[in-house]
């Protein structure tokens, strides 16, 4: 497979870039090609602005980044990481939580790369969505790295439950534009870590990229499967037994 | 009181930049005193980054942060963001949901402003949170733009309930340091808007914003109020009826 990692920490010898070299290492010797999109190190734009637009009619910022796309005038960092995205057969987005949620570089990353137009539509340039799209079909895996606890990110944990956490990152950026979505790899507590947990943390990480073709992804619902009623709201009763919440957008 | 409105739009000219401009001027005429860090015009800096801590000893970078506030050698706009988040006593954040979550550039303001000593703690520098910490007892509330329909962020939207979305700004980054979150101000279908449909939006933030100390904020479980066990989970029965999810942390 073509693997793109975006990957975002400002130390390369944090632990978070220690599982990103990691990472790099297991699936090169699994024979898969491999690009890092290492943001700190590119020194990557973080805002979305004009400037990434160039020449354009349009007054509407989003709509301005749909024009742009269309007419090539976008910036040509950004028209880098979109042909990386069509090149890559799976995408991990490798980071620390922050904040409950991806480091600003990443977000400018996510806000920037994805436009109007590539990654979604707009009224009179409707695209697919949610389990179709640009992006349908490749694979998908956040790998996030996490100060505080387990327990505090299970189900009644204070945070809020991890998979709850990242679901506007999993369904909300990687599933809408048409990516199958694996479930996130965590490691937790990771503010201080000995050697011998980095090696235990290390070997699950290698074990489980090395499945990277083979793992069930999460059963996101399609919005055009037939779940969902005009105002793209889940249909009455489709919901599995007991299922609330975020939880509701999972088929099975 | 004293109001800090941390604003992000890249153009002036937008929905989120005129309603911004109408917060302005409806808290000045009710005597408050008001100060907007617009992002985009200070060209806020969006990555944290080595330089944001000058000289420290500590490799980690997060705890280098920590350090760096405890010796002074934090940038001074961070500095200068930290000491208008001391003087206000209601805090604004006001922004368009991009990809359902902040613009990267306030991202970064919350990543680089809400440093580890100052906004939360760690081993051995231990702060108290959820509900309590240095930004106790001040008010702030999400002003926020968002391009969809309302139906969609329903309880049973494609998207997810909008304060499901918003939870981990609402809780993780707003309460997290002891704020008191009121309900968010959303503005659907915001691509186009008329100007009918604007001057109905804009009474509404007055109103809203008129009774800025009136409003009861979101019942957030303080984490040290006897809701939690010692791994910060909701002890078995607290729940409101029928309570799941994030709501498990509602208390009423």
């Amino acid at each position: 497979m073509n693997i793109l990692i975006v990957y975002a920490h400002p130390k390369p010898d944090s632990l978070t870039g220690a599982l990103k070299d990691v990472a790099v290492q297991q699936l090169r010797s699994d024979g898969h090609e491999v690009v890092v999109s290492d943001l700190y190190a590119m020194d990557w734009k973080a805002q979305a602005d004009t400037d990434d637009v160039g020449e354009v009619e349009e007054a509407n910022f989003m709509l301005a980044t749909g024009e742009a796309y269309r007419t090539g005038s976008l910036g040509a960092d950004i028209r880098a990481e979109q042909e990386k995205l069509l090149w890559a057969d799976a995408v991990l987005l490798h980071f620390p939580l922050w904040w409950f949620a991806m480091p600003a570089i990443m977000k400018g990353w996510v806000d920037r790369v994805l436009t109007n137009g590539f990654a979604y539509g707009a009224s009179g340039h409707a695209l697919p969505r949610y389990g179709d799209g640009v992006l349908r079909g490749k694979r998908a895996m956040v790998v996030v790295s996490i100060g505080g606890r387990e327990p505090a990110y299970s189900d009644r944990g204070i945070n809020g439950r991890l998979d709850d956490v990242l679901y506007p990152i999993n369904h909300g950026i990687l599933y809408y534009p048409g990516m199958d979505v694996l479930p996130a790899f965590p490691v937790y507590g990771a503010i201080r870590v000995s050697d011998r947990r980095f090696a235990e943390v290390a070997d699950a990480l290698r074990q489980r990229l090395s499945q990277l073709d083979e793992i069930e992804p999460i059963a996101y619902r399609p919005q055009s499967g037939g779940d969902y009623d005009r105002s793209l709201r889940l249909e009455p009763g489709r919901e599995r037994n007991g299922a609330t919440g975020f939880d509701l957008h999972i088929a099975s």
